[in-house]
């Protein structure tokens, strides 16, 4: 189902800035029984995001009136939320009143084998470098292109997602997630100052990892560092937390630490 | 007036991938008396750039069918082409197959002061970098927040244009123009290899200038050079060829270099 400001709607306008200039932001969020998993989270990202363009974010409680419509009728679903700036302005100037659009769209919970889980997940090291731009890092914002390209870099059914890094050879993330890997009983995942999406799955791993009393670190990682890593795993909202089994040569086993941060990123907000 | 797909309509599919992603390309064009100014180029472009993303670009028949209905109407306008990869997918993966969906927008030719061509133009140096991301540089892409935040920055309307530097302070463009300066008699514009959209206008200058003898660079240009030199000028395909007549503290007088670049802008194809 889709929701257009609030009415159910397969279009918008083509001269809505977020399909002109990618002139927005979006979250994907997990919903069951009706639920949206994280919500006050994933709302702060959403505000947050808005506020890093300058984009008027829509209430809460105007979305949370969106989201009712669209999972009443499919309460186990994905669910994309998009805000753009809206219509309007000539060329990349902004018009002196523009009013933000919102789109809802649910999408079924994608059925992912269960040896993902069970044997842990391969990972393609993407040619494609991430480029630096402080001003839209950490921001899940609409110019997606970069991970559009990467992810058209493997066909092979068995790699189920690529690895993504900077021009100076440090790991931003994967494609569509975060990375974590744990090192000495420390755990550690990629500074976002200047590419790569913060993403809500990633600060609930931090904080419950934090609460545990786990040592974090937030720094620069390196490919080869990966290799010689206790255990390196990759979370979303959609997700959790899945376990990487293979990155080319080198191979980790299961040893635990995945079950225990999924678990952890189910047991805080 | 706005044809999608062929047919008159205002609004394109919430799933195009070009609002999802910004994953598509555009191309914006100068009609006078139903005739789309230097068409043979911009559709090259718009081939070479959609070639560049893998996305599969309209033929230029149709193209050129969706822009007579377009135009019959109003044939002296600004036409803008979208081409986006279309829809479907699961997230950023591509889906086995996919119709790229066409756009075509047209609008009122801006009427800009005439002082903007007697008096040349007042440039602002932004401080927004552009990120290096040589897999899309020099394409005209659907991923345009920096040139959003770079326009963002002022708010004078006396000031007509920015400057966009990269990280490294080498001169990229304007916000929505390709930057030419002259020294020592030769032209010089900035290389576009690492960020920046090569447009069509820069490329018939460079080849009418070719054409006329004089030593073209295509080269590493700072802020700093500008200062000294013999006449800086913007183009575009909407506006032609302007001349900067202050940039900060600085001033040029107009000496005939615009007017020269604006006049061969319209001799050669």
């Amino acid at each position: 189902m889709i929701i257009v400001n609030g009415s159910a709607a397969e279009t918008i306008p083509v001269m809505d800035r977020g399909l002109m200039y990618g002139d927005g932001v979006f979250r994907t969020m997990r919903v069951e029984h009706g639920q949206v998993d994280s919500w006050q989270r994933q709302y702060q990202k959403l505000a947050a995001d808005c506020a890093a363009l300058d984009i008027l974010c829509p209430a809460q409680s105007t979305l949370e009136h969106d989201i009712h419509e669209a999972v009443t009728s499919e309460p186990d679903c994905v669910l994309k939320i998009i805000v753009s700036r809206g219509e309007g302005g000539r060329g990349y100037g902004l018009p002196s009143s523009v009013h933000p659009s919102r789109v809802i769209v649910t999408a079924p919970l994608p059925e992912y084998p269960a040896r993902y889980w069970e044997e842990g997940v391969r990972l393609h090291v993407c040619e494609i470098r991430m480029c630096h731009q402080p001003r839209l890092a950490g921001i899940k914002h609409l110019n997606r292109l970069e991970n559009v390209l990467a992810r058209a870099e493997w066909h092979d059914p068995e790699v189920h997602e690529g690895l993504l890094c900077d021009d100076t050879e440090a790991v931003v993330s994967g494609v569509s997630s975060n990375l974590f890997i744990v090192r000495s009983g420390g755990l550690l995942t990629p500074e976002l100052g200047r590419c790569g999406v913060a993403g809500v799955a990633r600060g609930r791993i931090l904080r419950a990892a934090r609460a545990q009393g786990m040592g974090i670190e937030v720094t620069r990682i390196t490919p080869a560092m990966l290799l010689d890593d206790e255990a390196v795993m990759l979370c979303n909202a959609v997700q959790g937390v899945r376990r990487v089994a293979r990155l080319e040569d080198t191979t980790w086993p299961a040893n635990g630490w995945a079950d225990r941060l999924d678990a952890w990123l189910n047991e805080v907000d």
